[in-house]
């Protein structure tokens, strides 16, 4: 169907492109913006914006920061012999929601997967390594339970194993809440497999 | 929880006022923004902006469009004896795309609400009477199946009925594909007393 303006068509095209939103969402936000007063979308605009041109990811471990050092990284009260590595800055988001980790991050900026061309260089394994031999004493690998995930974390531990640094990776198993009937086959594995004494 | 940056803050605190979009979803925005090429946001920030500064409505029937009159109001082949009225643009746009309608549009900008302070002079409906008065032979009140909607029907027909003109209402019942049992109370009453003979 051709939709009688093209600015409207183009603007549900471009909405339609972001995670999550299909044409029909794409047009029901289209048209929330047309009735919406200037005022606001210019609000909405002027974030987006802001956010592009302002943002900067920390020196130090690779995370989204406002300050050439992020507040994690620049947190005197925060363990500076633990450091959490993980695949990308929305992680490191996640893990400081759940509260339950108060060392430092690294941020690897992806994950070794050699089909879509990314090999170790691509990632920050070299910086991991460098900032390491400085009173780090305790890595955890908390990429996430993929086959690519799982290499990066192989791949780490041997880097860092002979360096003499405990590396430890995060448990995997039922998450909280779940139900043993509905968890798929390979959870069940894992936390069959990464069974704790009680 | 403090995000570490205001501007990542700030853009998923606005985008989280669109519509179907809540914290989550907004938060996934905003990183895929982040690591989007600039040119591509660009684009979505001009689509938007161009939606906003060029859109126009149709002088005839108050639809979306980018000319003065809509393509729908200058297509001479369609039927000019009947009109179809709605509440908003995007309703036009919906009936449009079942393509069962081949006549002119109306669109209100809303319904009566008088608790929300919309009373009939707040909406187009001096306008659709005065259209009504040169050639029109049917209307068709397409107003959602709410209390609003179907009490600004109503109105309408009470006041182009005296005027000889056959005014219709679309028909409410079981949805194309629906199941008696799974419907709802409201819906199968219409549907009952809305029968037709076979």
């Amino acid at each position: 169907m051709n939709l009688p303006s093209r600015y409207l068509e183009n603007c549900i095209h471009e909405l339609s492109k972001l995670p999550g939103i299909g044409s029909k969402s794409a047009s029901r936000i289209a048209f929330f913006l047309l009735k919406t007063p200037k005022a606001n979308v210019d609000a909405l605009i002027g974030a987006i914006t802001q956010l592009k041109d302002n943002i900067r990811y920390c020196e130090e471990c690779g995370g989204i920061s406002d300050e050439a050092v992020c507040s994690v990284c620049s947190d005197v009260e925060r363990d500076k012999t633990t450091l959490c590595v993980v695949e990308e800055p929305e992680d490191m988001l996640s893990i400081e929601k759940s509260g339950a980790f108060d060392g430092l991050y690294h941020v690897l900026g992806g994950v070794i997967a050699p089909l879509d061309g990314v090999g170790p260089e691509e990632l920050s394994i070299n910086k991991l390594v460098e900032r390491c031999k400085s009173g780090i004493k305790e890595v955890i690998i908390a990429t996430n339970p993929t086959i690519e995930g799982d290499a990066t974390a192989l791949y780490i531990a041997s880097l860092l194993k002979p360096m003499n640094i405990k590396v430890m990776r995060i448990a995997h198993g039922l998450p909280v809440g779940g139900d043993l009937e509905f968890v798929d086959a390979p959870t069940l594995a894992k936390s069959i497999t990464g069974r704790r004494e009680m």
